[in-house]
């Protein structure tokens, strides 16, 4: 299996199943589900460098973290689409 | 429930219900009212490093605070719409 | 009466009334009321700090001020629109 | 009469009249005219304040100065249209 | 065969090719292919220099890296079509 | 005459005549002829300030100096059209 | 013959011929040649000053370079177009 080493401040992230049921149990068609804003921390870099000393990170690896619609690029690992974002594009850690 | 640690500078708020009732006591349907720009601070991140040093955060939990009208993103939580902004974002604290 | 307390260096700014009769005594319709740009300080932020240094603040409450067309963001006080912009916003303040 | 304090390394300047005669001795009507970009200096700010070390301004009250055709923002003083600008918006100052 | 050298932290990248033949044995016509996002390092310049500091670079030759979309500049080295972008503009390193 | 002193690191040019012949002895009509982009300079600031060091400047007085397109403000000076730009906006000077 | 003393890190660029034949012999119209990206240094400047320090330039006269499509602007020296830009805009130096 593929893995990766993001590099700086990047972190992997595979977004959660948007709902396909709503409350009343009715099922909602594909383009209507909006697009997730949540997922789960599969890998991250090392940290970035500014003025030569290491921010460290602050995401572990299994968090579920939420992000911004437009967060990150699509890439494609073991025919999944996971997301590659800067941590910086992580909004908070959701403890459920 | 689920709860959220919000990452750096940013700010958790619950958008305060728009008026529903004009002055005269006229109800004024949905699509007429104004995008609430006054909310509740229900988490906040522990302030941002800028250069090695980490900024205090200003805001507390339970501030009524205000903000633009394009401020922030909107995430589900607990199947309520909140606002995650940064504390950069907040125009001021209101005592009503 | 609700009051509000400033992040940063904002100032909340209350525009005065354009003029509702031109110098040769016709009154004007509101659409072609030119947009204020002056208006009265009511509340200020502490300043904002740069580099660990607290940059202090300029204008006083009371203060007539001038601003350009864009300035600032509306929000509404007691009922009452309200700008809140940032000193650097702010262009000059004028003694009549 | 009204005086104004600009701010920072503000200026304030009026703009002289554009020629409304050309050089053949036709009036030109006022649509043709191009936007003046030569003014009078008839105020200034301190100066603005850059790392904690204020930096002093250039021009005097009286200079005729020259800026681009987009420079500083209009604001009425006393009935009259005058430019707020910044002192990097001018770009010369002009001995005749 | 001709060789290049990157300047400060750019990498040059060689695309790798697209599937041609989806899981279920189809063949797509290239206009259907996504631009490949997965590439072979070939070359890297020595790093970039900041306030004085060579920063070190994180790649290797024959790294397969990540990269968006839109990363990088298309030249040609040898009738090839390879691709020269900043180290910055690479997500991660795969390992397959 | 009217002289200027420009301020900070601006320099006035007077823009070369384009050629109104072409190598083959046809004269090619006014709208045909590509902007100039070579010019002789005429007049030049002091230099900027950069964390309180004055930068000097490279140009002198009757260097003919190359600029962009779309390089500085177009301004009248004694009824000639001149343009102030800034010195990073100069490409190089040329020897004939 | 005209030379040029570019400004700082500026470099000029003589853009190579793109190839007016295809592989298979074909002679191709000039609207369809792909415009040069690749190009022979001709002059460069002293390398620009940051904070104090000159930077020191890393092309030399004669080196092949390669750079982006719309990399510099094109000036005319001695009848020829050529290109100045910043060694920033050079991807890479080509040896073949």
């Amino acid at each position: 299996m593929a893995s990766i080493k993001p590099l700086a401040d990047r972190v992997v992230v595979k977004a959660q199943e948007a709902e396909t049921q709503t409350a009343s149990g009715l099922y909602i068609p594909d383009s209507a589900k909006e697009k997730p804003q949540r997922g789960t921390v599969i890998a991250f870099g090392p940290g970035k460098v500014e003025n030569g000393t290491k921010i460290d990170m602050t995401v572990q690896e299994g968090d579920t973290v939420l992000y911004g619609k437009y967060a990150g690029t699509e890439i494609q690992l073991d025919g999944e689409d996971v997301l590659i974002m800067r941590e910086s594009d992580i909004l908070g850690i959701v403890n459920d």
